[in-house]
């Protein structure tokens, strides 16, 4: 642990590397997106801590936070820093609350050391779960999971849960929360590996590979009885099918639409929508960070069913900021086995 | 009135004319669709009562349930006669609660005579509003639209309300009742007349005419702020342009999408449907026979309104079975002013 006034003199031996966006990408962003910019590590005013961040979170939704369009968060401005969630040490502090030694996840953005004033992070213990667990399945994806199988999806014991992105950040929290729930779990996921993980170390009921399987056939056999809650995450055809077979009163949560964020036309709506009309069905959106206030209460939950083996969380770990653009990409390709993870920590 | 013994030579004079569904259209109907017949008026058993059937009601909903497709309704068989709202009159009863003399509203269907057993009709009075009133705006139209705007719309006070054939059966009585609930209510249609007739009969606050305007500019233009309720019949190009425009935690109701029933390949999907993702907003689907346990309450609610002069119903009748494709096409078209009607009594 480092304290006082030797801090100064250790980290000004080292720079920040930052990824920097410079341009507003069309379709899947090439490497010239970003620029890996050297600069000074930035001193901290009266309320604010340095984290040196560990841990870069990869998420599908940075892609839409590159676009130029009205959302629920502003898009990043070109000429700032790559935004990503994050997860590191207090290294120096003037903010009452964190200390240097502590350990937080926050909004810390791609690069090597980060400004924080507390008002977008909360600290984390890596003694309970390793470092980047919070980042994924106690982070954003995990509380993505949590409210969108729950709250937003209403799921009740013994219904019939289909998820797209199956083995993923996202979708693998989803079915195993589903599963604890005592509901009839499907992933759908590209490929067999996925397939296999999800049936045997996840525990799902059923899975459907759409990189190799007709999707109508498939979910026909996987949910002879029709879906009660679809949680997507990929939208375009996956969406499509699974409308084609909803129940009485089903809901669909739009988390995301994976397979769309790299169109450079316009995206595919759900032809089969009107099978919501016919079902009385529900398409709802959500956004996580509409829950924050209850996020403690949902990390503790998840930490207990963790602790209990219910709950699995796998991470897919690598190394260097200037391997961000290759790594970045895994998201859309789907070469990833569970939540995609960037260490840019440097020893 | 009619009464007792006499009425078998009497009806014996006439024939009773059906409309039977020969054959599954491919896109818009022909006439060929259907095969007009002329047969014996049927007789009744024990439990029944025969309607002379005055009015039938025209419903984009006919299109689907022409479909031989999975639907909250079975589709009609081929050799059926044609499925339809209807109004008439009691010519006879071997039923304890119709009398002859009594008016009925039910589903009597595309012919002039029709056999009913009292579980899918219900009496009416036509000294209180015209008949075809009761199979217009207190009949399925005006039901659709109290149960989709107040419970699936969950409309609030001051809210911005968008519908979509605003000068139909079921849009121009939704609108309308959300300015009775002090919203701001825009109304789309085709054309000026039906435009100033949402504006100036009906007391819309906008109109946009979606024959001759950009939706997306009309839409800005209209609704300023964005809108909180979407109610859509039509779907479309139009529903694409209402999502680009809702506001947080918005409802979208799913009433009807005319503009793709005749399509004869794929419907058209909302292609900005993410923007519920962003906006948190819902799309939900109806159909008004879940509501039938209170549609006599909302009746009663509606003719308080009518009489009160609060809820205006305009209704486009024509005359003649033999017109009946005639009639059926301005569904598609929009060549009618209000509630589509075909009288079917003869004189």
């Amino acid at each position: 642990m480092i304290r006082g006034s030797t801090i100064t003199s250790i980290i000004s031996s080292h720079m920040n590397k930052q990824l920097i966006l410079v341009k507003r990408p069309e379709g899947m962003p090439e490497a010239d997106t970003w620029n890996l910019e050297t600069n000074e590590i930035p001193s901290i005013a009266d309320g604010q801590f340095l984290v040196k961040q560990h841990y870069i979170s990869l998420d599908p939704a940075m892609r839409g936070w590159m676009r130029d369009a009205k959302s629920y968060v502003p898009p990043i401005p070109i000429g700032d820093v790559m935004r990503a969630g994050s997860a590191g040490e207090v290294i120096a502090s003037k903010h009452p609350n964190y200390q240097v030694g502590d350990f937080v996840s926050g909004w810390g953005g791609v690069q090597q050391y980060a400004v924080f004033d507390g008002s977008n992070s909360f600290k984390v213990d890596p003694n309970l779960v390793p470092l980047p667990v919070y980042i994924g399945t106690l982070g954003m994806p995990g509380m993505t999971a949590y409210f969108g199988i729950l709250e937003v999806g209403a799921l009740k014991e013994g219904e019939v849960v289909l998820v797209s992105g199956g083995a993923g950040a996202v979708g693998s929290i989803v079915g195993q929360i589903a599963k604890i729930k005592g509901c009839r779990v499907v992933g759908i996921a590209g490929g067999p590996e996925k397939c296999r993980y999800m049936k045997e170390e996840l525990g799902f009921d059923g899975a459907i590979d759409y990189k190799s399987e007709n999707m109508y056939e498939a979910i026909a056999r996987e949910c002879p009885e029709g879906i009660d809650v679809f949680f997507d995450n990929v939208g375009g055809e996956i969406l499509d099918a699974a409308l084609a077979f909803i129940r009485l009163n089903a809901r669909i949560v739009i988390c995301g639409a994976i397979s769309q964020y790299n169109n450079r036309d316009d995206i595919r709506g759900p032809k089969n929508y009107l099978s919501l009309l016919v079902n009385r069905g529900t398409m709802k959106g959500m956004v996580v960070t509409d829950y924050v206030k209850d996020w403690a209460k949902a990390g503790q939950q998840m930490g207990m069913w963790m602790a209990q083996g219910k709950l699995k969380s796998r991470e897919d770990i690598y190394e260097g900021i200037e391997n961000f653009h290759d790594t970045f990409k895994r998201l859309f390709t789907g070469e990833k086995r569970g939540k995609l993870v960037l260490k840019v920590l440097e020893d």
